[in-house]
């Protein structure tokens, strides 16, 4: 990887910190929860979720409203629409708002609403998007593709970065396997290796990664064990009834439960996190 | 696959049939050559190309003049410049022109300078690309993801044909696997599949898909042998010169050579070929 | 490969070419075919196999007795009273047999009722019984393992030949991938490049390679196309009756069907077969 | 895994202990941990790291004497000397054994010599050797295959207990891909889902799934944080100089120091590990 000259840990002594708002950020010595459903569905929802995550504490909320689906014929999100919620939700419960980018013409109205822009697998080597990505003052979220390599995803941050945007924070969320028994593997050995090779910080999505609900908690406590930065999970007010990745979301009250039990894993891993009071204060 | 439905072979009587010119067309009986260097470097040398492919007889030529490179750093293509020299070699030789699009933005120059538009393997699921695509009266050559299923490939290709271009040709190009020995494993087994699933042509890359050009002639005869409706090759004046993809590179005498031997194998299985004689008509 | 002595290409001027019986071989100018069940399953079922299949002509019959299955609740093969049954189809029908082994306490018996003995793809790297192996004087069809490298695969090969036999065909039947509609992805590359590296036969099992018998025969003609030395199919009076892998074997008439369609792909590429009345006389 | 009758959850309220002496147990509350280097290599090397590692403490050793090597050339392990070192290292420090296993004619010397037989990843699915293993009183440890689905790992040891065994260990050491970085990708969604599935213990190599040792500690961490129940990992007095996998071996100094740093970690997901001093009493 000698090419990632700005991405690689050598070319800057500090680990790069990555805010989402003044007081939410990714790659400190505090782990960052960004926690949500896979879609947007409705305000009510929206709320809802938004409410019992504040107090969970979750640091940040995630909902798609451009979402890429392997058909045609299946929604394809709220757009616009959806967009105006999350809004809503960011200025009511002062949570900031992740959500993903799928097309360059999306960026300016991205850019007002949201906080952080994620780019989905399948766009990590759309270069076109990067670029322009490159080129906003915006956090972006970059996930791994599904068959990236570790090299292939450090050079489509290296993309971002080169054009002038440093802001950028790596997703590992599992890479394609020969087993069906988990929608993915989750390669927490390239997760370890990221955080050696470049000073971004990196989160992990045990959601996709797995496609089953069951196995999300002890991934999550995997992840913070070995080093990432933070967790991004999909949770549900009620999961079986989502109209996407149902069968991997948690309950609300289950992700709630996760996140007071990565609290002592944290600790064994000198890591920090948010605590409840601090919250309500 | 149930749901897809303009792409499936029950949805059509028929094969489809795409036209890259009056007189090129790929999927009916007739086996079609797609040949020409990875980039574009100079008109000298797509001159040079031309000359020599045209009395092969390849049917279309290609090139690349947006190139998505895996480091920012590397060349990035020569860009409207390199689709000027294209559109020369196309009036000068006749011959159809292929090339990829990386961008929506790229999309109205394309269809005035090339006769197919190539959706690279990185942009297969890059759903609003395919989508404007769909939307465009100009010929689509459709790769194969890097780690795509048959499902989600025979999906990318829905949504352009659900939004109104029916005029696509599906390439297999190699899919990642554990051995490097061959940069990619050649999934012979997907072409006959979606052969077998879709009335789409399908042709094979057999140069991405082992990065090596001591395997690209038995491969490419291999292709046509189970069913394959034409084939796409990187071939180079100075294979070891190119800018990009130098190792599997066929020099053009090689390429040449491939052309003749390929003749007796289509027909073996049912299949012709352009003969010489009928292109210098 | 530095340390493929033995097999690499360089280590011998001349292609090996394996004897199954003083009439049958394989690695010559001649295709090879080996055809036959799965499973032996009764004397009746063998005795018809091996009638149709001489007509075809198929130069070798193949059938399991000792079977390696992955549940041990699964039917493990009929073991000593299937060999016998292949020892009389042997010598009533003038066919070399070809049956697995799976450990060396096997190796005995079937030396003395078998004409070629197969190592299955979970044993490619069973070096104890490999070693054993090199010491027999019986030829061995090694099959390359599930997520073998080509590079171990020929290793695997090197194991019999530093022990002393030098009888080795390699046989690549299919690896893992991610992809589930075929059942493993042949890799032709994989095929032309062990015919470059090494100077031992190289044959292709389309069945294994795909779980599904409609794939066969395109892939049967796109091994032959690209240099491989002889097939290996599974084929059944009634497949879909058949103790084990019922979704993939052809019935005797799509088997020698396949065998005449093989015939002018065979001669495309400058090999030949064994014509029906050659064997009838 | 419908037909995984005797290892599948359902089938036992309790969660199976395996015993490799009076005081060393795989799948309680507490952690296991077995370490020790990749080969046997002389009598003082494992004096030297058993002194140290009892110290740690760790509560097996491991080291191979039969060599699974890629290459027949390869050093295949110091066999029945190599036996007598572990041997005496058993007696003398009171550490139990660990040892690999590679065919059936060396189970009666291993089982003498050793308190648990290890079947390496390439014999997963060597069934003879399976049911062999299922007929003797001795814990096997069962590496999981490198291209092995869960449900081909579980029916695997089902083959054991089917036989008589039932004190088996599931070992999970990474499995192949398409990324070269590490040298495999370690499966932690597996190692959750094989805990879910059935009620054999589950421990994690780290050593193997990445072959880099940097990468090794925090893998570890991930492990014991998922759930897994113990872990085997590989040290060496002189890393470098190991006569195998030098490049993922821990130093001794460091593999003390990751035991001392997995006690927090155990802690917070509720497990215990064996405390210095109650070793030193």
């Amino acid at each position: 990887m000698l090419q990632a000259k700005l991405t690689s840990r050598s070319s800057s002594e500090q680990q790069t910190i990555v805010h989402l708002s003044p007081s939410v950020a990714i790659g400190g010595q505090q782990i960052t929860i960004i926690a949500g459903p896979c879609t947007v569905e409705s305000q009510t929802q929206m709320d809802l979720v938004a409410t019992k995550l504040q107090a969970a504490p979750v640091q940040a909320i995630r909902g798609g409203v451009y979402k890429p689906r392997t058909s045609p014929y299946a929604f394809q999100g709220m757009g616009v629409e959806g967009l105006e919620i999350l809004g809503r939700v960011r200025s009511h419960h002062h949570l900031p708002v992740v959500t993903e980018v799928m097309a360059i013409s999306q960026i300016p109205i991205l850019v007002e609403q949201a906080d952080m822009l994620q780019v989905g697998s399948r766009n990590m080597q759309n270069f076109d998007l990067l670029k322009e990505l490159g080129q906003i003052n915006k956090p972006i979220l970059l996930k791994r593709g599904l068959a990236a390599t570790l090299e292939e995803f450090v050079m489509a941050a290296e993309y971002i970065l080169s054009h002038g945007n440093d802001q950028v924070v790596l997703c590992e969320r599992g890479i394609r396997s020969f087993d069906t028994y988990t929608r993915n593997i989750l390669d927490l050995g390239g997760v370890v290796a990221l955080k050696q090779l470049t000073h971004l910080p990196v989160i992990v999505d045990p959601s996709h990664a797995t496609g089953k609900r069951e196995l999300v908690a002890p991934l999550a406590k995997a992840a913070i064990a070995c080093g990432a930065d933070g967790l991004i999970i999909e949770c549900h007010p009620v999961p079986e009834e989502s109209v996407s990745d149902a069968r991997q979301a948690l309950s609300l009250e289950d992700m709630i439960k996760l996140v007071h039990e990565l609290q002592p894993v944290a600790a064994a891993v000198g890591r920090t996190m948010v605590q409840r009071q601090l919250v309500a204060a």
